[in-house]
């Protein structure tokens, strides 16, 4: 080794190990994840191909198909976190000039529609205020004017708290010839879905929310209609880390390399879904909704109203008016440094408006509400 | 909560806990973390806004500046494992058209032009036989011939062991008015790089090999010259996931959430870095070099012969020539189940023809070699 350049000391922090503060995470996400899914996390790693890790992630698949109510022989998790699912689902099945209607009710709607642009796809959108849902006969109508090949829709709003109801769309999508893209980042684990029996094509999640996991490996699946789409393909997959024709051979029985899995994050993955297979993932459910309500009552017992209509209210993922005169960031930051509880703000058009507040998956316990609510009662002007 | 169906429990595994054998992980990679880091990604995650995690970035910068030896603003973790880093130095300094001359001496020259064409890249490449590396006049009549935008080499080819000097190239690329951009995905923290001085304009690199970090976030940066080209482009970066102008934003003073960090991961690279900032980036880089010279003799002590020739070899990965009529997949294989140690087979043009070992990060030590040539003696044919 000859080494003529000498070093540049400039940027070598010395530093001590890690010291974080315990917080609470009731915002949007991460939540706090299960103390079991941090223990299995810790795991020394295995090689991407060690017969004992493909395992791992055939029990992944299975355990994915199960939570999302599926049968998708193209049931994976992404390397990567939500947002990486949720491009690899637009990543797969867009084809440039295909045209993809977005139905925007929140931030992730434009999310959406913002990603679907970059792989050329001819970007319609429709809208309704923050906080609001569409109905059958919007779809419809929407479905009609524009004859998409791909309908886009946010089941779990994160930026507004609003349950999208998605029975009878896909049986709509079916009628008009496309396919059904849902976007379940704060629904899987929290909110009922039935995949197969709703006719969703593609879907895709994170970690860190109802399944109580740290964020960085992240649920995707695909019908085998959109596998169609993907195998018809005139033009590669715009982007190599998420290609499903290569991923599909390392998750399938091929098991060819295509990149070095986040082995650690699929560790923790794996004993999060299994808490969910456990507890059976209709009791994660109802024990959302359960908790989320007494949530509600108690907001609205300190005085404080709600922003979404309650039958759209989501049991992830409520948003809070903030009280006319008080600083909500203030009020948040409060929350933050002296309780050690984390609430998220408001999103885009509900910046300044809305707190949000999160009780997903491992989080989603009747002990963390009276904590909030504690110390809500403290920061808050009398 | 109407629940009208019925739970399909079709993939409901019921399994036990994680447990999985103790591997000695040498093999390309990943390899086994430093038990500090594996302790620190341990930790419970904080917010992705939360000030004490933001901290946590700010050290993770400056440590990444230190290890690549750059004073580049723009230098990050990417949310993904290297591939995904890999993909972020593409796309962001791609534009469609843009003549691209990938230098391949191995598997990842070969994907960085796979991705480099999804990209809308004009690709041009040079070749040599798998472990051999360029010349400084070779590149030179390459550049002269293309004249490319991005001139783009694997410092480091996994595949093939071999290390391609850089010295002069970043002068040569000035000289013919082309951005550099360098794989040193098993480089970093085992070779000596220096990013400023060579004139490196684009970089990426992953956690699990010279940083002794598990994978899944992913060492990347930019010259100020390459954040030029990104500013002055035409279109929107075709990868929002990875797109720099939104990143910077969230990396940056502005703080604008971007998407959900992959919290844990960022610890344990922290922790990595912070190990190596102790050690010194220098000593690291000398104790990789000592370590598999200690290796190589051992290696030809028993017979074997090893693929590189010697002053183009890597301190971090060796390749092995399988002996005549000796069965290099089950010899491998043998390792694994009966020994508990990972090594590599060959990739693309050399599979079946050699074998490949790691040392690296945490692993790069001398009684990781004579647990490692024990084992052998005892698999090899007598």
């Amino acid at each position: 080794m000859t080494q003529t350049v000498s070093i540049n000391n400039n940027q070598r922090l010395q530093l001590e190990p890690l010291s974080t503060p315990e917080r609470l995470l009731l915002g949007p996400g991460p939540s706090n994840a299960h103390p079991a899914v941090l223990q299995a996390m810790n795991t020394p790693p295995l090689g991407h191909l060690d017969p004992a890790f493909l395992a791992v992630m055939d029990e992944i698949q299975s355990l994915l198909r199960y939570v999302w109510q599926t049968e998708n022989p193209l049931t994976i998790a992404v390397s990567g976190t939500g947002t990486a699912a949720m491009e690899a689902t637009i990543a797969n099945a867009v084809e440039p000039g295909d045209v993809v209607l977005v139905g925007v009710i929140g931030y992730f709607g434009n999310r959406l529609v913002d990603m679907a642009g970059r792989y050329g796809a001819d970007v319609r959108s429709i809208t309704k205020p923050w906080g609001q849902v569409f109905s059958l006969e919007e779809l419809r109508t929407a479905l009609q004017t524009h004859r998409p090949t791909i309908l886009a829709l946010v089941h779990a709003e994160t930026s507004t708290g609003a349950c999208q109801p998605l029975e009878g769309v896909g049986e709509l999508c079916r009628e008009f010839g496309c396919l059904l893209l849902i976007d379940t980042v704060t629904s899987l684990g929290g909110v009922p879905i039935f995949l197969d029996e709703w006719g969703i094509d593609l879907a895709y999640s994170c970690s860190q929310k109802g399944l109580g996991c740290p964020p960085g490996a992240s649920p995707f699946t695909m019908s085998p209609r959109a596998v169609e789409k993907l195998q018809q393909r005139r033009t590669k997959v715009a982007n190599w880390y998420l290609d499903m024709t290569l991923l599909h051979k390392y998750w399938g029985s091929e098991r060819v390399y295509h990149h070095t899995a986040p082995i650690n994050m699929y560790y923790a993955l794996r004993e999060a879904l299994r808490l969910i297979a456990e507890e059976g993932v209709e009791n994660s459910w109802r024990r959302h909704q359960e908790n989320v309500e007494y949530l509600w009552q108690s907001l609205e017992d300190i005085g404080l109203s709600l922003h979404v209509q309650r039958e759209y209210r989501l049991p992830t993922l409520t948003t809070v008016r903030i009280p006319e005169g008080v600083d909500g960031k203030a009020i948040a930051r409060q929350l933050l440094l002296e309780h050690n509880i984390e609430i998220g703000g408001g999103l885009g058009e509900l910046a300044g408006q809305v707190w949000r507040v999160g009780l997903m998956g491992f989080n989603s316990r009747k002990e963390n509400v009276d904590r909030l609510i504690e110390a809500l009662q403290q920061v808050l002007p009398k």
